[in-house]
């Protein structure tokens, strides 16, 4: 890509294709990742009833992009748990974030400019994990286009597309939420990345990888400091997935003309309006420590599910699902505003 | 076994075994996999809300049993994906299935002789697929009757078997039905399918493979084709279940005095009037398009369960249960009849 | 250890270590699994309405160990079943346990001098399975003390690791209970046999290994048989994790301060009161054959957790939850004394 050597920026894609990513954006990836968890409503009281199950979720959020990708191409989901330096270090942050003196560590972190700071680092370390799954893949499937964007995808994103389970763990099961069902915005950018990298490991993208490494990096910084700054949360995509559902999804529904298509879909499971909350915590900005019982969001969200899961169950339930409706609408407007 | 070969029926099976599934067969088994999944209730509203979940739901009935055998023997449960070519020709008709205009292919291939050709050819297909892990185990484990038996039974059932988990990726969470509590059908058919490869395989069963196999098939489409035809979801098992089931499991029951042993059991699982509505689509025969809120019998079903698993949970709820077991009585009635 | 060659328990070491655990141990374990199994709350029903599902229960807590243990390192978890002897060993002590004319087999066993050495024989195979997860660990991954503790552990406590999914296969589903989040006793004193072990492993322990297995062999018999006659469940190490804990994870609790801190934790999920059900049967002693309706104890269990789980679902549930909360206080008073 010509403009990229015009721009000099050559070199600058070659420095970041070789950086390493231990102990900085390492770190940084912890710090959020563990931040992310503790944000999560019932975390905190979780923390003082069973330090285990917290140290637990917090390493799959760390670690869940490994963790997935072991389990898909049958390698040990231990793994993780054998580079002793990564796990003591995830650990100690684990332990600081939770039960620092004072909350030190969280309550700064969680200022504005460390915030953001932490949060772009951990996009770069997303290109790697990205970029290792496909690597990783087109080991044993040399030309299998989907294994590698599935595994590049699930090590990039693991942490979300495994959210069920490490709820699991902490007590909590909504099985009416997935990433599946409605993708997050960090699921969705980790998406395209690995239909991106895959595309150039084929050779179908006529792209250098560290130039692409690059393109994706400064996309992913950029787009998260503009959610952490502004607290919007409109997808760049939100277009591209608007006219791709209408013309491929939307077609022939009979369903759909008794209310109005678009208002309805999430197209891919997005519809730029409320990002679901387990998203490895990027899109909650401002807020600080939540406590569980401020939080009504996931309980109504709850019965918002059931009554949807089942149409039938009755008045007096529907009644009570509109009413936590609007509390919901109302709690996830102040989430992300 | 010389009555076949009398019957000239030596050069058929020599030909049935010869077969290759693709592209035809293969392609029934996805039409009728995927129209399975769209007859689920609120399947066809997932799919205009989240076509990617709907998607995934998809694969997983197609390739279920590909997945769980792989899983089950720590061999990459994501090797279906490799496959570009059945991947794509899977999608494909997921997308003409619930997304075709004017809905042309559900509409043809729900009429009643396209459904009997296609049933019939994807009955032909699990014999391959119990063939084909009873093969893959005994590559691993040469004399282990039992892991092929549990290999063969996972490759040709595996989209039954983990129906809880592709519930679960459509936000659907049904923890008191699986297969293994109760027994459908196409999940009893396929255990006795890879129990009998399996002594054939390890010479316990004086019976040529190609012969079995073309008996086992006949035996399939023959079966499929009345249970489609009559509606009828009588087992042909049943008396052989309940003789065995009187034999060795009702015996010392003290709880049995009560009520009428025979009217309480469901022999391994089974008994015989109430298919369940998860078994790959196979038993529901002339219903069509059913919409979400026009079928109760989920939402009575789960309260049922509710009220079984919680015998104390208060009165109301009881009544409440009571009212929802009358409902679902009559909507299961409805359902096979 | 001087002490113990001074002793003369050297030999008695090497004599312990030499000993095989089939058939009379492995007998011994699956009679108080199938037995901790049939204790449950439901599964006596279950049994008669599915005994295929009970039995795939059973097995899961016979072999749980190494299912887990399997699926973690990325070995067929099916090996179990390839070992036909004790499969069939395991599956003819189910059928004994639970359909056995007259109930003889239940009823024998669970006299106390009966229980008393079965339970003991069982804590001698933790050991063995301890064990042999770390050398199993140690192969792939040599210096990995995690790792060989993560499979230790797994191995020797796998069916109350995998207690959900175990529960799950039964049409039973508890996610607000698991080992991570509190642990058993049987859970966590394999987590530390497996510490030891490990540590031992990589010589970071002063002891040879046959010490090693006849100190903890001995402790863990010692253990199960007072627990099991005196019916008291205080754990050996609550003072140390009480300690630990109050150092560690009680420190800067900004919540801690309106109730008492040590009246809420549960030092590594482990409260010294009440132990949770299911813990392979462990703990439960005195009791003959509960009825599924005579145990309310899993439905306020469930309730309690609801209501913990959702702090904000409204009045009439923390009504409902308060009750149903001392229901549970006495049940499982009535279930440990």
């Amino acid at each position: 890509m010509d403009v990229i050597g015009m721009l000099n920026l050559d070199e600058m894609a070659h420095g970041l294709a070789g950086m390493t990513m231990f102990p900085y954006f390492d770190t940084a990836h912890y710090v959020v990742s563990v931040m992310a968890l503790r944000e999560q409503s019932g975390v905190l009281e979780l923390s003082r009833r069973s330090p285990f199950a917290c140290w637990f979720s917090s390493m799959l959020f760390c670690f869940g992009g490994a963790v997935l990708s072991g389990l898909m191409m049958a390698e040990p989901p231990i793994a993780p748990l054998s580079n002793s330096t990564n796990v003591l270090l995830a650990s100690l942050i684990w332990y600081l974030v939770f039960y620092c003196p004072w909350d030190l560590l969280y309550s700064c972190a969680a200022l504005l400019p460390f915030r953001l700071v932490l949060s772009g680092m951990k996009e770069v370390t997303r290109t790697w994990k990205v970029l290792g799954g496909v690597s990783q893949a087109s080991i044993k499937y040399q030309d299998s286009l989907l294994v590698m964007i599935a595994i590049g995808w699930a090590k990039g994103a693991g942490g979300g597309l495994i959210a069920n389970f490490e709820q699991l763990v902490r007590g909590v099961w909504k099985p009416e939420t997935n990433e599946l069902l409605k993708m997050s915005y960090p699921t969705k950018i980790t998406l395209i990345g690995a239909v991106m990298f895959s595309l150039q490991h084929t050779s179908y993208l006529p792209l250098q990888k560290h130039h692409l490494m690059l393109i994706y990096t400064v996309f992913n910084v950029v787009n998260k400091a503009r959610i952490i700054i502004t607290g919007s949360s409109t997808s760049p995509f939100a277009l591209v997935e608007s006219v791709i559902y209408k013309t491929l999804f939307a077609g022939s529904s009979s369903s759909s003309s008794s209310s109005s298509s678009s208002s309805r879909y999430t197209a891919m499971g997005f519809d730029g309006k409320k990002p679901v909350a387990i998203d490895n915590g990027n899109t909650s900005t401002n807020k600080k420590k939540p406590s569980s019982s401020s939080t009504p969001t996931n309980e109504s969200g709850e019965r918002r599910s059931q009554a949807l899961a089942s149409p039938t169950r009755g008045k007096r339930e529907d009644q009570r699902s509109a009413k936590t409706k609007e509390q919901e609408e109302d709690s996830s407007c102040k989430k992300t505003d």
